[in-house]
């Protein structure tokens, strides 16, 4: 057992024991390597250790503290059916898309970041100045895989996810979405299958259909993600041909893939010789500081198509995203440029000096740490006002989590039922291929005020609670 | 015989016989009804049949004139392989693409239009003042079918090509290429066959590889598009899945198919039972006025799926495209919606306004006038410099056009010779899906001013002296 080995076990120790509580801080890292007399390294190797264990957590600025407990009525592992099939529910999904027009109402649906913050000011400001002084650069068209500027940038970015990436080795896209879009056409041919966590994100789930491609939900986890030996049985049976997975931030569940995970997921992908597509679009509001490692940062061999934007991160209406391709780069060239040419220029320059000049980095500092409030908010008020047996994710960075209600109620009925008094949310089967967690919705903790959400979640539980077998049983008798 | 074709008789009669001759004024409207005793309606009819038999031509607020004669070397009408073919050249686009960014040299090359002019001012201005006054309108996310603003517009707008739409029957896209790449998806599954000119634009054709599709090329005449008898005899042999065709100011030939052949290829649609994409992303820049007809305009049950964009009236980096697509309507939805979500808001917003004041309207009759000049000039230098078995299109419209050489020069070494001293064209291959056209290339006259473009050209001209098989010989001897 090495030095950091034997202290992270000590302190593990002390936290099982209640020595440190929930919540508590734990001592600063000189502290601990002056009380051991081991270097700085070794207790943040420590510490690092605890933190994939999901026991400690950095927050910036302030030190390592001991987790809350998250495993309190969190969802259960899904249990989705064993066989590759075509994804329905576009139906539903658009209808939640055309509702996005409707600005009444407290909004609880959409995955929209809070773009009211003072830090945005001096991307706004870059995007007027080009517009106004530059206006010709806004016209023409521009290099295909998008502003070098840009790219340069997202270099710079990426090793915060621990990858060391080329400029050329991008291709920047209209949004994640497009990307995903893409990284999906690149790596199959029309009947091919792709795995998927369950529940998954309803566009990328969308983009298979519309590849004419069929999606094998596989058993995720509610706080680890994607479970490995659901989809290695998965593999061994069926000829899957990509994973699709959302490992850090995950969308609708919150919750980060452990890096020992992501790192054998990607051995996986290896040995059975596929491609992986990794959505990071909420990495970077991870609430861990140093960021979560993506899996691309394991990648020796190009396999992986990292997918991000920064449509979570600053603002979805800038359609700025981007694609770290791996041995996939020609291919998804050719479907980025089919697919809608260029994209335009002042996002791409604008965000390229956000970040050149640091404005992103104090943007998604300041966010994580709203987000992070806001989340503790939401639980709260959900463990107030909800029924005992609802089951609740818990989010490590984003600003969207995952309900699940007593079996019996259906989100579809009840979204029916919300959308009367104002209260909007993102019905369960959206995030199934084949319509499945009927109980289960996602909310978002980033539109609205503290107070505004509170009553929308008490209006939400009333109406939850007319649902509720109990409430039927009284009424009955 | 009615009133009016015998009016149109008599003229066409004059004109034949060089009563008027080439590029003269015609008689007043008013004039000609004095003079045969018949109303302003029926002078109207007479002439509006001679132009759609290219005999003569209306010039706003100027009247009508003989046109000139189109039919000295006109390229000769395409032969292609008579059998649906995958789509190669992927390489040669690609080349070119990555060829935009540099700024040096004589660029003959892209189909960018003229964005110098002073008629785009209030478009920027409306841009500048969005980005500057309403920056939250630019952050979020908005209508996946795009803005309603913008849609009304475009149901005003196309009502000069004879369309009658309603404003949910629109998809804004992110421009042209997302259009035509969204529609094919729309209207086919992996493996089905699509009928195209031939030449054709590579955007499309590579739309169509990354569908999985095949491409049929069918023979297509300079003048009048696509051949309808040697369609309906593929359309016979082959389960071909949708037409595609740039009917007006075609991509790279520049012709207007005239009115009824355009009513033909509709009924012959309608008779196999298939789909159209009609790509009239040049339409308003054509040079008769009122505009051309689209297909469109026929459409009585929904077959056709017209897409446009503003990329070659306006400006291709503001990336606003469209598409009316008929009873497609749903399906093109969900794959716009996979592909890249909802586009960027500002760009649609001062586009609806630049319509609505009237600026658009303004700045395409001055883009016409513009490029209708530029046209002459190029046909005029090339005719002085190019050898005299050099063939080129006629265009009725847009402003690039399409060059014949000799069919034993290389357009793919010609243009790596010519890249060396700075002048840039897009090679014929490109506009084949399987790398035909070898004597051919397409030349823009939008982009440079008439000095240096007659430089561009004597340059050129020299270098295919070079190639011409007459120089060969000469040094042979």
């Amino acid at each position: 057992m090495t030095l950091y080995q034997k202290l992270a076990k000590r302190l593990r120790e002390h936290i099982q024991h209640d020595f440190y509580k929930q919540g508590d801080k734990l001592p600063s890292v000189r502290q601990l390597a002056q009380e051991h007399g081991v270097s700085i390294s070794t207790v943040q190797e420590a510490y690092r250790q605890l933190e994939q264990d999901q026991l400690v957590e950095a927050k910036p600025k302030s030190g390592y503290f001991v987790c809350q407990r998250k495993k309190d009525n969190l969802p259960s592992v899904s249990r989705p059916p064993q066989r590759p099939l075509e994804v329905s529910q576009w139906e539903e999904v658009l209808n939640m898309l055309m509702n996005r027009g409707s600005t009444k109402g407290l909004q609880l649906q959409h995955a929209m970041p809070d773009m009211t913050s003072s830090t945005l000011k001096p991307l706004l400001k870059t995007l007027a100045d080009l517009s106004k002084h530059k206006p010709e650069l806004g016209l023409s068209y521009a290099d295909i895989r998008g502003s070098e500027e840009l790219r340069n940038q997202l270099c710079r970015l990426t090793v915060a996810s621990g990858c060391q990436l080329h400029p050329d080795d991008l291709v920047i896209t209209s949004g994640c979405q497009e990307a995903l879009s893409v990284c999906i056409r690149a790596v199959s041919e029309p009947g091919d299958i792709v795995a998927i966590e369950s529940p998954s994100f309803y566009g990328s789930m969308q983009a298979i259909k519309a590849a004419n491609l069929k999606a094998m939900e596989i058993p995720t986890h509610p706080e680890t993600g994607i479970s490995l030996e659901a989809l290695e049985l998965a593999l061994d049976q069926w000829p899957i041909k990509a994973i699709f997975v959302t490992p850090t931030c995950n969308n609708p569940m919150g919750y980060t893939m452990p890096e020992d995970r992501k790192e054998q997921l990607y051995k996986l992908a290896q040995s059975y010789d596929i491609a992986i597509i990794e959505d990071d679009v909420y990495g970077d509001i991870s609430f861990q500081f140093p960021r979560p490692k993506t899996i691309k940062s394991f990648d020796t061999d190009g396999r992986v198509l990292l997918c991000s934007s920064f449509s979570k991160s600053v603002a979805p209406g800038l359609r700025v995203g981007w694609i770290a391709p791996g041995r996939y780069r020609d291919k998804v060239t050719h479907i980025k440029y089919v697919s809608s040419s260029m994209c335009p220029v002042f996002p791409q320059l604008a965000i390229a000096k956000f970040i050149r000049q640091g404005g992103y980095r104090k943007h998604i500092r300041q966010m994580r740490q709203n987000y992070e409030q806001q989340r503790d908010h939401l639980l709260q008020v959900i463990k107030a006002h909800f029924p005992s047996d609802t089951r609740v994710s818990f989010p490590d960075g984003s600003f969207i989590l995952w309900v699940e209600l007593n079996p019996s109620i259906d989100s579809i009925k009840l979204v029916e039922r919300c959308r009367k008094v104002g209260v909007d949310f993102a019905p369960g089967p959206l995030f199934s291929a084949t319509g499945k967690f009927r109980n289960g919705f996602r909310l978002n903790y980033s539109e609205q005020t503290m107070e505004k959400r509170e009553n929308a979640i008490k209006t939400l539980a009333k109406i939850i609670r007319e649902f509720h077998p109990e409430t039927i049983a009284q009424k009955s008798l």
